[in-house]
């Protein structure tokens, strides 16, 4: 039932999906898909909202046409969502409905899902393009092929207000999990056991985990547990230690991504000890260093390098991860990376900053015998700058 | 915590792969994927059973090496699973670490996830593709690609004891559902509170969907209602019409997929119509005249005509779509589909039938005025033909 309520967003992002193939000066973007609960492109969020069966092609024109050609049992479906113009349903093959439209649109550029950079933008397999590439093969439409990178960037980065009032939904929920459980951690407890307590809360609150239940949350007690993107395991909590989450939910197809961090006071202490306090510090100076750089126009990297130099001109070492990621429908959401020009980022990271973005940014210290401090907020791009989606965590919190 | 109890199910696979690589006479099949919970390769569920972040290369070797080669954050969980000979971590590239492990192993094929016929095996993006063609650019592995199409059939499609007994929990589980449910329904119910009752025991049971909730299940209650992939709307259970449900579960990994088929009476009457049996016992008997078809040997399409043409020679219409689908980690579980020659197809039907083999047969009657019966039921193929994994529906059920 999400994706019938969900058709009002899904028409405003085909309508969004026209005007940025006018801007990018492509003809035609198509998504080429089947059996989407085996293999699901994550593109289909943006111009549908649920799965398809049989080889399906949803077409869009920069001249306003919307054409689904799938299979006979989803038409009523796709025609439920009321943004296409044209809904065709076949029952042995798509080849001529597809080849027939193309050659009628008779578009100079054709754009398919993939990308080296952009993990959002590359949800096509192999296996599908090498079938449109065949039914292509004695067309002048085989050597018109090009990424459309740009254009799912630009329509998954830039979130309407309808789209920041879901993920800001996402965002509160997640901060009242946060505080709920907060106030039951004790010492002696396992990673293991409050990672549970999050999936309980998730469970009875009828939300649903903002990435996969084995990484959310993440959950890293002391100086041993590895950190990042382990699974929660029997580390326990103990006095003198660090107490980092890293968690997110979904909530209505859009999410949030939060780490919170803790220190659980030893007895008689009252706040934590000094290097606890100045690592603390020097985090959350880096994330607001790298905060204050986000704004329109200015490449992910720079963004980067902000934080990334606060941190280490305070004497702390570089974290080995980038700084921010887009936060949508997934919690990695795609396009524009606030990261190092390092190899696996790739050219990700020299996309330009649009208004209507909204990034996860987080960075973390390493305390020797406490354990990891984590900051990681939400935030949208103004024309002003980025502001906070989320209550930004300003101090640590002790148990 | 799924996962590190799937431990052993992985370590299974790994081994059955390189039996499986030394069988079709391949070198290396390599998984490489990026960013899982974005978009899954479905092979990743067969060889390592979580999620990964970053540009990752899972090696399989014919002299049986398991290499992994991970972003750093994930090496902990890799070696958690025990069935890699080799995990290494990377913190900026992979591209060393993947082309070091190719040149010492030398293969003569690298077999890659992409395939036309079988979505289960066509996991490798586009994209990724290309990366991987980038990395192997000057060197000779760029002729040697082959599609690990075959392997991965085979790894998914013959089932362990193991994997027999997780898909027969999941079914037994979605047969008690279908009975609490069954005893419940009324006329003037809509399709979708029938639905959201289904969507209500499933969470009350702590188990998943089989397939995606807008379709699982798909209720169609009357002539009216569209019948297949459809998502359950407003229409209503009532007197002297059908009512047909298509519905399965996930349990620990697992899955089930069944359609269970009522009738309601009318008032005074005290068994369905005589075209509504009529319609029932044709497709009961065609179902059967495909299970009897489905023994190891025999091609997809064989069996799939054994039940059309049973159900054609009865007087009804052919039902379009394919008569059965693997089923396993997921309800279209991939290789060999037992279905006609249509493209859409493709070379899936040419598959031949292997014991170890599980099943979801189905096929359907429409009667005119009343409503869809539909049979689906699961079976493990043996060396002796398929037997029932599921209780089957024998005779209409009537409310």
């Amino acid at each position: 039932m999400d994706a019938m309520s969900d058709s009002e967003i899904i028409r405003e992002k085909l309508d969004q999906a026209v005007e940025i193939l006018e801007e990018k000066g492509v003809d035609v973007w198509i998504t080429f898909v089947r059996e989407t609960s085996q293999v699901r492109d994550p593109c289909l969020d943006l111009v549908l909202g649920f799965d398809l069966t049989w080889q399906s092609a949803l077409m869009i024109s920069r001249t306003g046409e919307r054409i689904a050609i799938v299979g006979r049992f989803d038409t009523d479906n796709v025609e439920c969502v009321g943004g296409y113009t044209t809904v065709v349903g076949y029952d042995q093959s798509i080849r001529g409905l597809l080849m027939e439209h193309l050659t009628r649109l008779d578009p100079r550029q054709v754009a398919l899902n993939f990308s080296e950079k952009d993990p959002a933008a590359d949800g096509l397999t192999h296996g599908m393009f090498r079938t449109l590439t065949d039914m292509f093969a004695d067309t002048k439409y085989a050597s018109r092929l090009v990424s459309a990178e740009d254009v799912i960037g630009a329509l998954r980065g830039r979130k309407s207000p309808t789209e920041v009032a879901c993920i800001r939904a996402a965002i509160q929920d997640t901060e009242a999990i946060f505080q709920r459980i907060g106030r039951l951690i004790r010492p002696g407890l396992t990673a293991r056991e409050i990672a549970r307590w999050f999936h309980d809360a998730v469970a009875e609150a009828g939300l649903g985990l903002s990435w996969g239940d084995d990484y959310c949350p993440v959950v890293t007690p002391g100086p041993d547990a590895p950190i990042g993107h382990a699974m929660p395991g029997d580390f326990v909590v103990q006095r003198g230690h660090l107490l980092q989450v890293d968690f997110g939910v979904r909530k209505e197809g859009f999410v949030s991504d939060l780490q919170r961090t803790w220190y659980v006071l030893e007895q008689g202490e009252t706040e934590p000890p000094s290097e606890v306090l100045a690592g603390w510090e020097a985090a959350r100076r880096a994330l607001e260093a790298g905060r204050k750089a986000l704004r329109p126009g200015v490449q992910g990297w720079e963004i980067d390098q902000a934080a990334r130099q606060t941190l280490t001109q305070a004497g702390y070492p570089e974290f080995m991860h980038g700084f921010g990621h887009q936060v949508g429908r997934t919690a990695h959401d795609g396009a524009t990376i606030l990261g190092p020009h390092w190899e696996k980022y790739g050219a990700s990271v020299d996309g330009v900053i649009e208004a209507g973005n909204v990034f996860a940014i987080e960075l973390g210290v390493r305390v020797p015998g406490r354990g990891y401090i984590g900051c990681e907020e939400n935030v949208l791009v103004t024309p002003e700058g980025a502001e906070y989606l989320s209550e930004p965590q300003m101090a640590l919190w002790t148990i």
